[in-house]
């Protein structure tokens, strides 16, 4: 029997996407779409709303929330209030109000997730160099981005420097004598660990984590090449809240 | 304390970096050290032996073996039938020996390690591999090696294509009309995965493993520069064994 | 003062990305815009014409060509002989019509370019390929693609193969003694040379060209993550061949 | 015929590795070796010295030398006059030394090659990456080196900014309201080009320069495994030098 879904924000670029991944895949169905912005009533016969209040009672497993961080609180208790469990990109989530979900849908019984990342394979990265942390202190991170972006290093890569963080022996590394001819040529320096931001055209996203020793090297790399990629994620995570009973944070504990 | 460590086939060139990597770890002390060919009768204050049995009753925590694969099976028992933890790099057993030694160890209620591989960043890579293969299918494996190599594909390329074969649902990769026009383009074919093989001089020993998916990639390469790498894996191993109460077979089982 | 440009083909997919890219260089300026499917005759000012025949005596430099293969000739003819330098990204040209309108443009004195290829990276990949196998015979290509692609090995890696060809020494690589434990690891063989085809979803169009020489390692790498990249190719054709007086055939000669 | 060579500072590791590459060459023939600290008066037949004056009237054709800084250009010197085409891998010239070697070369109408770096490969990418900054501007220049690396950025990579920064057009890389989260992420600037210095165990000597484009990229990297890659320059320059009535500065004249 296949999982019933609803979109939010599926005018929008991302609920776009979803609705592609949703029609797609023989197991899941859609069973309505809402967005403000809606003019149509139904898209190939699948209902549309506006308003989030007129989905009170409609049979539907799970809500995907591709929607604005002004209303993605809201949207989330609507849908775990209502019986659906809600998968949600949507960025904007103070720590307590993720506290109060979580609770709530450990009151209900209903599965649930909040994801700042889809990519599964930026996830299994992160993942993975913690682990090779525990046998390689020594680590350097390569993070490549289009030159539009204003950040530098990247959130995942700091993320992923927390993580690894956690995992590796406290050491300074480079020379002890190490001595920078100019100045930011060694990166940005993170407990220790070194962190570098490329920026140039036609670059999309990409990190490499790469860890040293003796007579060996083991780089971790991803490459995300348009944002498509986190249709796997949220199609995973479409099939795995349906079998949990508690809403989560983070793609990483559905893997 | 520290660890008292035997090193057997110490005059060979991995027992040489295994005499110094344990020369130069403090919470290592070396016990003695064994060869057939060795003239000296000690080195650096260490005693030297010919032969195994001049160690019994020596008082020492774990044995070393990097000798020959003839005597490998004999010294290892040996080893265990004293008390000395065996970390064993030398090849050349059968799985029924194996399994005895296990039992003895067991009996014993003493560690032990014999690896085909002590490269740690290799086993990681392996493990790695087989995890992401769950959520990503599509893989590739290119493997890269000097040109006095005489097998393609590599024993690690097979030995990781296996791993990742017993975790990925079944697939065959590449356009359904996919089409060489040149034989060998699309590399071996293992399960539907295809491994390239590459040989060149310069090269050590490399290897990538690649996955792809809707608008992302995820690689892992492992880089064998130096036989020294070894090293850190043999380390590791000696820490290990003095905690546990099996002999393991391969690395991957002390990570 | 401007150069000024028609496009032939305007409202398909690559005519487009020409169009923005004319529309955004300061040094280029749009003279006319022709396609047999526009049903506007103005785009932003710039008059829009159904047939080639419209465009006689109209004052321009520049006749871009992304139309079709069927008119790709009697185009660039009418071009020339109207005194357009041509720049045609349209595929579908024999030799013999390559000849005639070089001859025709060597006439007239006027520039022009037909290219298979306006990626420069490409371009520039080949060229420094053919270079660096005069002092490295040894050499291997790797390309990959996305998992659509239905012949292996690329056009690109085939033309590398042959550049490379022209310029090194004949050895035939890897061990004498080499063995295929699996048919195909070794890739398709090129004159000794060999090539490998990775085909993964999510990829688009990559290739590597890894040269080894004792102790060392040159590797050219290219990566096209989306045909806009042609358009940095036009634009340096449409301003080279107002400069020349003779039509060329590939990219590479304009360098 | 052979190329009768020279072999000054044959007891050091790069003098070593120069006499078994001359051994190991037909096209070469050992005529002498010379070292301070030799004690034997032949080696295989070739006879040791221990003193330049004593080559005087020596029949050779090229004085390869891997001496000491302090008595580099005496031996150049000596080289010149004494008619043996020098092939120096030793530092520590000045540049009036060098424009005077020069001259007399010249004079005596005399090939000669004085080379800070002899790894064909690194000289092959600093001249490709000069080409193609002709027309991609944007690059960012990756090195990695050994952890005992003292001074970043490389030497290697500021050579390469500025040989890059001769052609390219000058403008400021990434985005215009570019932040530092962490001091250093963006890497030393170099007129406007990054340059990062990563420092790992285990990695030997290597560069990787990225050029970005609209929706493409080119990769340039080369790897240094071992100082035997040297010997391949060495090679090249002791059978061009003896083509040529100058001495020159740089591998890359020779190419």
């Amino acid at each position: 029997m296949s999982i019933k879904v609803i979109i939010a924000g599926f005018k929008g670029r991302m609920g776009q996407a979803a609705y592609q991944m949703v029609s797609g895949d023989p197991e899941l169905e859609l069973a309505a779409l809402i967005d403000p912005f809606a003019e149509e009533t139904d898209v190939a016969g699948v209902p549309v709303f506006n308003r989030k209040e007129d989905l009170v009672g409609l049979e539907a497993d799970v809500w995907v929330d591709f929607t604005m961080p002004k209303v993605a609180y809201e949207n989330t208790r609507f849908a775990v209030e209502n019986g659906f469990a809600p998968v949600v990109g949507t960025t904007g989530f103070i720590p307590e109000q993720i506290q109060e979900l979580t609770e709530l849908s450990r009151d209900k019984g209903l599965g649930g997730l909040i994801a700042p990342n889809f990519a599964i394979g930026a996830v299994l990265l992160m993942q993975f160099a913690a682990q090779a942390a525990k046998y390689f202190p020594n680590v350097e991170i390569i993070e490549l981005h289009h030159d539009k972006k204003k950040d530098a290093p990247s959130g995942t890569a700091i993320k992923t420097a927390e993580l690894i963080s956690e995992n590796r022996e406290k050491i300074q590394q480079g020379a002890v004598d190490e001595e920078e001819l100019m100045p930011g040529a060694r990166g940005a320096n993170f407990e220790g660990m070194r962190i570098h931001s490329v920026r140039l055209p036609g670059l999309v996203a990409h990190q490499e984590v790469i860890f040293g020793s003796q007579g060996e090297g083991l780089t971790l790399r991803h490459d995300s090449y348009d944002r498509v990629s986190f249709m796997t994620g949220v199609n995973l995570g479409i099939k795995e809240v349906v079998k949990r009973h508690e809403l989560v944070y983070g793609l990483e504990h559905l893997l």
